[in-house]
């Protein structure tokens, strides 16, 4: 899949058993993967009609504990959209260019996400205070 | 594409030349479509790599009205991620089992889109204050 395509939305939440209900009910289909990411310190919940690596998924987060990125989220600003991830084709070539435009990044360079692919946060500071993960798919 | 895969998530921007701008600089591709939407005020850009019927895509909406919807936002929240919009396959029968399930919705019945879908809102109080589109995509 080419740039300019969501990869997933994320959403921050209180409780993801109870998002989960939520979802199931709003897309007719039960989470792809429920799973924790310690070292971010959150539970995630992926809902997908096509698959893991498939675009467009709908990513629930929760906090798992009170210093996770996810707690301090919800603290400041209450849940709901986190964050956008957009598939790019050259996650280094995109960061240079942001860069070199005078863009705020959160990660200088790429670092493995979750599911195994390269990804890097720009700072929400860069645009309307959208939070974004640039993802590179696995070739 | 079946259930539970983003059709577009909508950000809500003070000026959309702006996030034009960023957007093009993030994704590193251009608008598909810039067009005005009179009915609900606004002035919409869409960024996607697979066309104007794929999943995934970027919604930025700018209001051209002190009392449109996005105008509205903007004054009580500020801009940011707005909406998201799932596909399901039938919306009557998605609409009627979240009715049944007590959920609150802003489209008792489906309306046609921008795009010539039909749509409805799920209202945000429903679930983690994320306010939810459906779209049914045309067969």
């Amino acid at each position: 899949m080419a740039d300019a395509t969501l990869s997933h939305v994320g959403i921050a939440v209180k409780s993801l058993d109870e998002a989960i209900t939520h979802y199931t009910a709003i897309t007719g289909s039960k989470p792809i993967m429920v799973t924790e990411v310690a070292d971010q310190k959150v539970r995630v919940a992926m809902f997908s009609s096509g698959g893991e690596h498939t675009g467009g998924r709908i990513e629930l987060l929760e906090a798992t504990s009170p210093d996770s990125p996810i707690a301090k989220y919800l603290e400041k600003r209450g849940s709901g959209l986190h964050h956008i991830c957009i598939y790019v084709d050259d996650i280094e070539a995109r960061l240079s260019a942001l860069k070199a435009a005078g863009y705020r990044l959160i990660d200088e360079s790429p670092r493995v996400g979750a599911e195994g692919n390269r990804i890097a946060f720009v700072h929400p500071s860069a645009g309307d205070g959208v939070l974004i993960e640039l993802e590179e798919k696995k070739q």
